[in-house]
């Protein structure tokens, strides 16, 4: 039959690069078939599920990080890459943690040669750190991924995405089922910018599945695994729920800050972050707002069961969720109709047409180490060793109209105060205030800041003061020693190198 | 502090293309300010933001046509484009209808040169059928558009997207406000896709205005307009509820053809489409269901309030709205967590990585002609002028495991079984059966098809006795006489040109 339709073409000459109709499945083999048409996704195993991307040696492979300490699938996709015999690949997960070890072996047999994350903790933090790869790892924040990924420097070849439930042809989430990770905020990106995109499901359900957190038209296949992570450990390490006396009184004080800093009014919005004094900064507003009579119109983030609360008690009225730190955000987001699932795109990126961090008053950020120019270090201890993450802090910082670093002056003799950071991953000049137990100090670019938190009797310094007791308490410590080589080029946000790692001399 | 910051580099060779810090506002000027950065997309007027826009004459604009005869917006926005001097535009709307007889003053005048959409009618058809314009218009179907803007022959260069709540930054959606239009599935597709991206709201609320139907990171400028379209006139034309006796007549044989079809199971998927006939067979589905025991799994389209009936009385699990079809779907999708909102790339686009049209069972579809060999017009009259749209009618054929044609035998003295069709819109391979008043033929190629529904005792004929019949009653039509000139070229889904319409000899 297509030949007598084209026959009615015949005298009407087609404009230049024009077609004739060449039948139904000409450019749509798929539809030849109910089973192509239908069941061309799913795949029996990882492997096939690889074999099937056309993923070869050099590319570059995704994934997210949203299960934290308890991701179960970073370490299985290389494993099995390993075992099929893959080389040089570059491995650019939204980032890595201390459960991601086992890929020190991977790096030494050369299955892995690049590495692109937000950052790295435990041993194979302290391998890289020591000099275990040859190139530098890139070490971006979370807006910064997706800036990378846009211009075109990080090309995602085969993204690797666990999701709790998917149907068989790719709508998938991870507020459902058994494994649930809440937001897929990371995944978003990768699902819509992955060349071939493989979703690992727990567990497979009947067509079609919602909420479609990843949608059907960004997925190539589909394969069922055992587990894809254990939502317990979301909040083991960064992610945690204080009972630290000086972290209370750092969030006490956090929230006068925020009291008084003159974004506290009707339809203010917030980010709290993760450390243990942010996360209990957000419980210390609640007096505080109720005492006012005002609510705030959202908090981002990075979301966690104090933001959850407050959202419970009226006094916050929509939840921008582009990672759940815990299991009572991710249960709040598959059930409330005003927690919303962003993007890590619509959260932070600078490129983007507009990131929430742009729109977000005040927010909490946590530091390693900050130095007297307010510059901030969120990813080396104090021995030199990457321990850390750059996250959401450069781009929040950057975003936000009030960005709040809280910290204790000193920990286990160590000071955060410092002359100078080992390593710089947000510029100084976005950081407002710095909390620590041991007062307050204002960026001197915000003198109307410092004023009104003098006026309302809070203990205001200025960071040279709080550096002098630190170094009264603990002395001056010793510079690191670190050998020439660049382990680690710190991204910002906008693709630039901020700073470098060197390999700690060991 | 920059230059602080950039110190630390000194010694540290950067990797090639890279570059070190250069400032927090570098690449990101909008964050210079509190007021670029929040207030960069908000317009006062619609030339604002067309200036903004960076518009210029031979540049593509598109629209989305959800209003159908009730949008406001295309004209006015031609209109505007033209008092300020454009010319040479090509208008790539979703679709257009008899609302849009204003353009052929601003086609005449050269603002307008091209035109790609998925139909016209009334005036405006009439007067491209005469030899209106100089190029011929390209009709697409609602999949295929999306495949001709990712295949790059079509590049939106500035969206204008009518939405009935945005906030200042972008969020937006047509399930809240006043002119509610419910599916925004064709502007989901120009906001993912257009260099540009301007909303022309009926409302602005507070950020964050959700659902966020088109998101922030999609928009680049709003601006408030005074209305945006008549919801109440979105069921004029194609979409109405018919109390037609010889309509529902055939709507219920189509029921009978779907209760028999071999389809009719529980789990199956359906698609009703928009004609008289078509949307009164979703009523009659209901007792046949009921009588089985059975429930749909889903329902798609283009969706009316037939649909959301079978829905609220549980016989069908999800909705997938791709348009909404009149108040009662567009309701329902802002209530019902169910009915879920899909982009035309979900919905319909071959070349996605997973159009849902691949997924349904059965879908009633219309036609103004069908031929011998089951190819079906959707676009041209007996007289030859065009008067319809390709809408996803060749989409969800393809797709369908059964697409059934509906229509009856005669119109006004003019036959729809027809020797050859006038204009081929659909390849009649795809077509599974006709339902006429007169009776019912299916496809040779779906024998099986055939001889269930004979053994269910329906009155199964063949498609060359039902042209017999219509000729029998109405006598051979005349052949319609046309001129050389091509007004038209039909593009099949996969882009290719299936047929051209000419110039109507006036």
């Amino acid at each position: 039959m297509t030949a007598a339709i084209r026959e009615r073409l015949v005298g009407a000459p087609l404009p230049q690069g024009l077609e004739p109709f060449g039948g139904v499945t000409a450019r749509a083999p798929h539809l030849a078939t109910r089973e192509s048409k239908c069941g061309r996704k799913l795949c029996s195993s990882l492997e096939d599920a690889i074999r099937a991307s056309g993923l070869k040696n050099g590319m570059t492979i995704s994934f997210h990080h949203a299960f934290r300490e308890g991701d179960k699938i970073i370490n299985l996709v290389v494993d099995t890459l390993a075992a099929m015999g893959f080389r040089d690949l570059t491995l650019a997960p939204s980032s890595l943690l201390s459960c991601n070890a086992p890929l020190i072996e991977h790096i030494r047999s050369g299955v892995i040669r690049r590495i692109y994350t937000s950052g790295m903790r435990g041993k194979l933090a302290e391998a890289i750190s020591n000099g275990l790869m040859e190139e530098p790892i890139n070490v971006h924040s979370h807006g910064g991924r997706v800036h990378l990924i846009d211009r075109g420097e990080l090309t995602l070849d085969v993204a690797f995405l666990a999701v709790a439930t998917a149907d068989d042809f790719g709508n998938a989430n991870a507020v459902s089922g058994r494994s649930r990770c809440g937001s897929l905020g990371y995944a978003m990106v990768d699902a819509a910018r992955a060349g071939k995109v493989i979703l690992l499901a727990e567990q497979l359900v009947p067509f079609p599945n919602a909420p479609a957190s990843i949608r059907q038209d960004q997925v190539d296949l589909v394969v069922k695994v055992d587990q894809i992570g254990d939502p317990s450990k979301i909040s083991v390490g960064a992610a945690r729920i204080t009972s630290n006396p000086r972290e209370l009184l750092i969030a006490r004080l956090a929230a006068d800050v925020m009291e008084h800093s003159g974004w506290f009014e009707n339809g203010f919005s917030l980010q709290t972050g993760t450390g243990g004094s942010a996360t209990a900064t957000a419980r210390f507003l609640e007096q505080r707002m109720l005492k006012k009579g005002i609510k705030a119109a959202f908090a981002l983030g990075g979301i966690t069961g104090s933001i959850v609360d407050l959202h419970k008690k009226g006094l916050i009225g929509r939840i921008l969720d582009t990672q759940s730190f815990d299991a009572v955000a991710a249960q709040s987001l598959a059930e409330n109709p005003e927690h919303w699932e962003i993007s890590t795109n619509t959260y932070a990126n600078l490129t983007s047409k507009g990131a929430c961090s742009d729109r977000v008053d005040m927010v909490i950020l946590s530091a390693l180490e900050i130095d007297l120019d307010f510059n901030v270090n969120v990813i080396t201890g104090s021995d030199g060793v990457m321990r850390g993450a750059s996250g959401g802090h450069s781009d929040v910082a950057a975003g936000a109209n009030l960005p709040i670093v809280v910290g204790p002056l000193i920990r286990s003799r160590i000071p955060t105060v410092v002359e100078r950071c080992t390593t710089v991953v947000t510029p100084g000049e976005t950081i407002g205030v710095l909390v620590t137990d041991h007062g307050i100090a204002v960026n001197p670019n915000r003198p109307e800041v410092a004023e009104r938190l003098k006026a309302a009797g809070l203990p205001v310094t200025t960071i040279e003061d709080l550096y002098g007791r630190a170094v009264a308490l603990t002395g001056k410590p010793q510079p690191i020693e670190f050998l020439d080589k660049v382990v680690g080029l710190i991204r910002y946000r906008d693709g630039s190198v901020i700073d470098v790692v060197r390999q700690v001399k060991g």
